[in-house]
This record gives structure tokens, C-alpha cells and sequence, in this order.
């Protein structure tokens, strides 16, 4: 069934607008009578018969509404510096496909890209349409949230207020693997840190470690920024699969 | 120690001609004396001092050599379907990234890319240089080979003469989970399939069975083709840490 993002469902009869609209009545020339699903990005999905077909607007009636049973059993916020943006395009495009709830773009000394206020904006309004296309995409009906870009040290002191387990990406690791610290600490929420092209300094790792984050090494080989994020939201899904 | 490629080493005295030598004298000006690391791209790691600086080349003389120890403890070949060219770079770069050992490209029925001849090679080709400069990039000695694209059915009956785990990412695949079928058979070796855009069809999975593999879904998330190799290869890399 063909699945729709509308971000404001409330009642029974709601009234779709806009470029959904047009999609729905004059590329899809969907009728009367038929089903589609609508979402909103909350991660449940609404069944709905399409009741009305105008111009600019459709209207359906919810019949039901569920779960979409697709999140992972673990919820995973990816605390992301900030890079190039292609890269970052797409580490957020890919990360939301592997299940990431919830991204934090940071500052940290060796960012080499470093937007201003303007800019900054228009960033996270950007990744933020991102996630939302690639979610729709691969069949989430969660849509991650991508947050402000923050600096290190805000990020850290967040952190502190969390529970759940706090991983940072560290390439320097020698002696905990992602999979010891995973099996160290179960948790239902874990927050992971990815360092920018040039990585964190040692003195950027103390400072999470304060804020209770275990440094960990993805493995022997070096993934570029972009990769570590989904690869290490790869392996955590592994971990939790089946449970 | 800087790392530069050169695929003829034989014996101690070696000379380095071309954009090396030029990177190496001339962009780096590195001197008589100075180390540096050679590889051909077979997982071993040539340390070297340099002897001589001509305009043109380098001469240098091999110290000691030893196995860079950065490959994964299981070999992945990655049989990945021809999609879109900027799609399949970024599949080549990452699951190089990721420690993927070799691809063999495919064409299968969904397949909307299909080069001729000509372009084909040309795409190995192209490939091949993606898979030589990751593999430099992120400190890997071994260079992954690109194999000629051959059609599905060349693939599964050269896929039967191999010993190892052979899989297929099948997202239709509702009963076994990746993490089932690398704990079913424990193999050195894992040659992973991964459709083009729009999956496999119910046929060429069965096709594929019959040689000998094992479908098998990467969890309830679709991901995109050019995602589905990394994230496997990843998930597959986890299964195998510390061992």
C-alpha cells in the first residue's frame, strides 16, 4: 500500500494538502474508496480511505491505526560532527535507512567546516528534510529528528543528564572493541559520538569520558567519517537482532 | 609512516616511477633516508628507506616486510548487481572501507543499468581505481580485485564450485535473519549477494539456492542496494570480532 508523510494527523478525517495532494490525485489519480497509509513521522501508521478528491486537497478517513513494528528494538541518537555536506547528506541519509532515532550534529576542534548562525540553520532544516525523504524511502514511519548543531563541550554536558550506554568512535582504541563495550552494558538507548575527518583529540575523548561515554574501535580498519555511523549502527542492530 | 601504492615489487631495490615518485619527491620532498611504506596491493606492508631522488623516480631499498594484520579474520566477496554508476562507486568505496575482499558485478533481471561491451570495461576499470584508492585511504595493504560484470546465472554456477557461506540479502527473506545464517555454518570464507534497485525476483533467488546459498534479511529496515552490501559486510565483521 502506497504510504504518505503528513505531519499533522489528529481525529478521524484529515484533509491532505499540498504536493502529497497532488501526488496522491493527479500523478497516482488515486479514487475514491481506495487505501493509503499515512504517517507522521511519530513511527505509527495511519490506514486510510480516501473520501474526498479535489484540486489542491484530498480527504480520508483513518480505519486504523498501528505500530509500523519497523524501529529497531534499540534506540540509537547519533551525536554526528559536522562535515562536508555531501558527507554529511550522507551519513544522515544512510544512517536514517539503518534505523538511527535521532541525530546531534556537533562542533569539535577539528571540524574543518564551521557554518554560522545562517548557515547553520539551513543546515539542519536540510538534513532534516533528508531524514525525512530517506525514511519515507526505506519504509520507516519514524522520522529521526535532527537537532541543533551544538559544540563538543554542549553535547558532553547533555550527555550527563542521559541514561543509556554513551559510545564514542575512537580510531586510537586499542583495547575495547564496539562489541565488548555493547555486551559490557545493555541498555535500550545508546548515544554514539563520530568524530569529524580528522578525528577527536585525545583531549576531546577525556572529556566525554567525564561525561560517561567508553571510547571503542569499530575494528582494525579506519572508516572515513561519513561510514562510521552507519556501520556502527550496522553492527549494534546485529547485536540486538533477534531480541 | 606514509603508505604509497606500487603493484611491481620484486626483490630489495625497488624504483617507483609516475605520480608516486612525483608525490613522493616533489609534493612531499621527502629525502634520502627517509622511510616510507610500499604496498602491491596483496595485504603486505614493504617498509623501505630511500635511496635515491631523480627527477622522475624514487629508488628505494626494502627494509623488513610484514602483513599489514588489518584484515578481517573472514574473507567477503561482495557479488554485487549493476546499478546506478554514482551508486555502485560508493558501494565499491565503503565495502572497501569496510574490509570486503573482492566483487564480482552482476546483471539480473531488475537491473536498469546494462552496459555493452565497451562500457563495461570501462567500468571495471573505473571500479577497480575506487577500490585501489579506499583501500589506501583507509590504511588497508590488500587492494580488493573487481571482477568482469557477468549475469546472474555465470555467478551462481561458479558460486558452486566454492567452498564458504553463500548468501542472499532478500528482503522478502521473513524467516531467516543474517545473524541466524552466520551462526548456522561458520565459514573463513562468505560470498554475500545484493540485488540492483528494485531486488531480486522470487526466481533468481531460488536460482541462487540452488547453488548452494542461503537467503537471508538484514533486518525489518529495507536498505538501498548501495547501502545493503556495506551494512552486511559490517554486521558480518562484528559477527567475527575478536575471533
Amino acid at each position: 500500500m502506497r504510504r504518505f508523510y503528513w505531519p499533522d494527523i489528529t481525529g478521524k478525517h484529515i484533509t491532505v494538502t499540498g504536493q502529497e495532494a497532488k501526488h496522491i490525485s493527479r500523478v497516482l489519480r488515486m479514487q475514491e474508496g481506495d487505501m493509503l497509509i499515512l504517517f507522521d513521522g511519530s513511527g505509527i501508521d495511519y490506514y486510510c480511505t480516501l473520501t474526498g478528491n479535489d484540486a489542491d486537497s484530498i480527504s480520508v478517513a483513518v480505519v486504523e491505526k498501528k505500530e509500523s513494528g519497523k524501529e529497531l528494538p534499540v534506540q540509537i541518537t547519533l551525536c554526528q560532527a559536522v562535515i562536508k555536506s555531501d558527507h554529511l547528506d550522507y551519513a544522515i541519509q544512510k544512517c536514517t535507512e539503518a534505523g538511527v532515532r535521532a541525530f546531534v550534529p556537533f562542533l569539535s576542534e577539528r571540524c574543518v567546516k564551521r557554518p554560522d548562525a545562517k548557515s547553520a540553520g539551513k543546515l539542519v532544516e536540510r538534513e532534516s528534510r533528508i531524514a525525512m525523504e530517506a525514511a519515507k524511502q526505506c519504509g520507516r514511519s519514524y522520522v529521526p529528528k535532527v537537532g541543533d548543531i551544538v559544540t563538543l563541550e554542549k553535547a558532553a554536558e547533555e550527555l550527563q543528564n542521559k541514561n543509556g550506554l554513551k559510545l564514542v568512535a575512537y580510531e586510537s582504541e586499542e583495547h575495547r572493541t564496539i562489541k565488548e563495550a555493547l555486551r559490557e552494558q545493555r541498555c535500550r538507548e545508546i548515544f554514539l559520538f563520530v568524530g569529524p575527518e580528522g578525528g577527536f583529540t585525545r583531549e576531546e575523548v577525556r572529556l566525554l569520558e567525564e561525561a560517561g561515554a567508553v571510547s571503542c574501535s569499530l575494528g582494525e580498519l579506519i572508516f572515513r567519517s561519513e561510514t562510521a555511523g552507519l556501520a556502527a549502527a550496522a553492527m549494534i542492530a546485529y547485536e540486538y537482532m533477534g531480541n
